[in-house]
């Protein structure tokens, strides 16, 4: 099969396209016949060698849809251990999910990871309910756009968004954010009431400006710090002088429940069958394409999912 | 009226009972005929003026129930500025809730304010669903002994209490708590799966054990810290480790929203006539006793709420 190898950490160009053995699934593990492979940020960090280096030569990507060879049905897949910028990849039966014949290759992709994660943190850490506010942090980034329509879709009464520049704030709105704003700090002249939920992916000082904006009872949810150094510390008595609470939230757990990752995927699917969600897939590569659309992830020019055609 | 003043900071021997003028209501005040007045743990170290000290003299004590003068209605309240040890207090309407006939004196205080904060915590704060763990640290205490039935009486599926001693041990088990245990590095061993719901009142390396406790999307909730210096601080990046949350929970954030309040009391009186909570009672003293009754407290001496009857 045809598939993206690394054989050096380092620079996009490290991403080469070969010929390489189908990989072989073990006990509960089956063989997908990929369509789609996604590119994740967390993609260009293992290529550098900078974050959970997998043993080399390694195919990375770890979301996919394709058909699962065994029985021909439509899945999607999240690949803890990589192996997704390929022809054939072996994913767990425990993190493949059916795909519904309304959901398209695409969107199926654009949702399994990023949409997994803005509704495991929204729903099962941040236990939203009907009514409350929620502001976004990088609300125009993978998670956060998914994070904006769902939280509206599963009835949230105010939707803020956090986005760094004004085309990005205009998509926010354009999502149904009521507000969009640049900093969380801005968060109290719009919603001085404060929020019930707050997403955070940034860490550091927004963390601690998100936590600030919170309505008594109030959560905020972190999906993971950005950037190196000492990560955040949250002082309980700031939690305690304010009823407010800090969540972490982190994919694998999810994974690590068979049934809720199903219940996760099945929401998805089911409010993206509505139109209520719909996530923005920025561009098809081919697998030829791959170190360029690093490139281009690397260099911020991506708004949505980018997604290997991996049969181009 | 008869009260017990505090003239002077200081020991059990400041507190003597007086006559005194009656304190005036204000707008959206009203005056309550004190039949029982509650002590609480926080008056001895306001007593000591080492926490929040009012200005003198003044009449401690923040919890009575009685009739309310203006319409005659059994009401029990909060008082946020003191003024319970006596025989008339000044209460605020939106800090005041009507008491059902099925429920005595004895109880409506006893449930008011440790059972109002037990349940903010595990409801209000903590969101306890139906099914879930939940572990109660000081659990034979005065808000820990109403955690425990009200987690069970909320659905929780096993309760676990943390206590000191092997007679607080037993008192646990006999309110319906499964496992009883001597510090919260014991509960893994009880509950390997982890714990859904822990609420805290220890604070320090107690809190931190708490969240080792934790099963993924489980909640710390702290209702303080005891003891003096700096307080604890939690590393975001344990958090998003486990996928864990920890939250603060002050019982004024509740009294400033008078739906919630009245929601909250309305639940525990509920609970209460239906024989699922009860609120331990550990002794009844008149105005003049209420010096030893603190002496008791702070040797540790009571289990239960310790309440002044005012008439006596």
């Amino acid at each position: 099969m045809r598939a993206v190898v690394l054989r050096r950490f380092g620079g996009p160009g490290q991403l080469r396209t070969e010929s390489v053995p189908e990989p072989a699934p073990r006990e509960g593990e089956s063989v997908i016949d990929v369509t789609l492979a996604g590119l994740n940020f967390a993609d260009l960090e293992i290529r550098e060698g900078a974050y959970a280096p997998p043993p080399l030569p390694a195919v990375l990507g770890v979301d996919v849809v394709g058909r699962r060879r065994s029985d021909g049905r439509r899945v999607a897949a999240l690949l803890r251990e990589g192996g997704g910028y390929a022809q054939a990849a072996v994913a767990r039966d425990a993190c493949t999910v059916h795909v519904p014949d309304h959901i398209d290759d695409a969107q199926a992709l654009g949702l399994l990871e990023q949409g997994s994660t803005a509704y495991g943190a929204l729903v099962t850490a941040g236990r939203l309910r009907p009514g409350e506010s929620v502001a976004v942090a990088a609300a125009a980034g993978g998670v956060g756009h998914l994070a904006v329509q769902l939280a509206l879709a599963l009835g949230a009464r105010t939707v803020a968004g956090i986005a760094s520049t004004p085309a990005k704030r205009r998509f926010v709105r354009s999502l149904g954010a009521r507000v969009a704003v640049g900093a969380p700090e801005r968060l109290s002249e719009e919603l001085p009431e404060g929020v019930d939920l707050y997403l955070d992916s940034v860490g550091g000082p927004a963390l601690r400006a998100g936590l600030a904006a919170l309505a008594p009872f109030g959560r905020l949810v972190t999906i993971g710090e950005r950037g190196a150094g000492p990560g955040s510390s949250v002082p309980v008595e700031e939690l305690t002088g304010s009823s407010v609470g800090v969540h972490g939230f982190w994919m694998r757990h999810v994974l690590a429940d068979p049934a809720l990752f199903a219940r996760t995927a099945d929401a998805l699917f089911t409010l993206a069958g509505r139109g209520q969600v719909r996530a923005r897939v920025d561009r098809v590569v081919p697998l030829d394409g791959v170190g360029a659309a690093h490139e281009a992830m690397a260099a911020r020019e991506t708004l949505g999912k980018v997604l290997v055609d991996v049969r181009a």
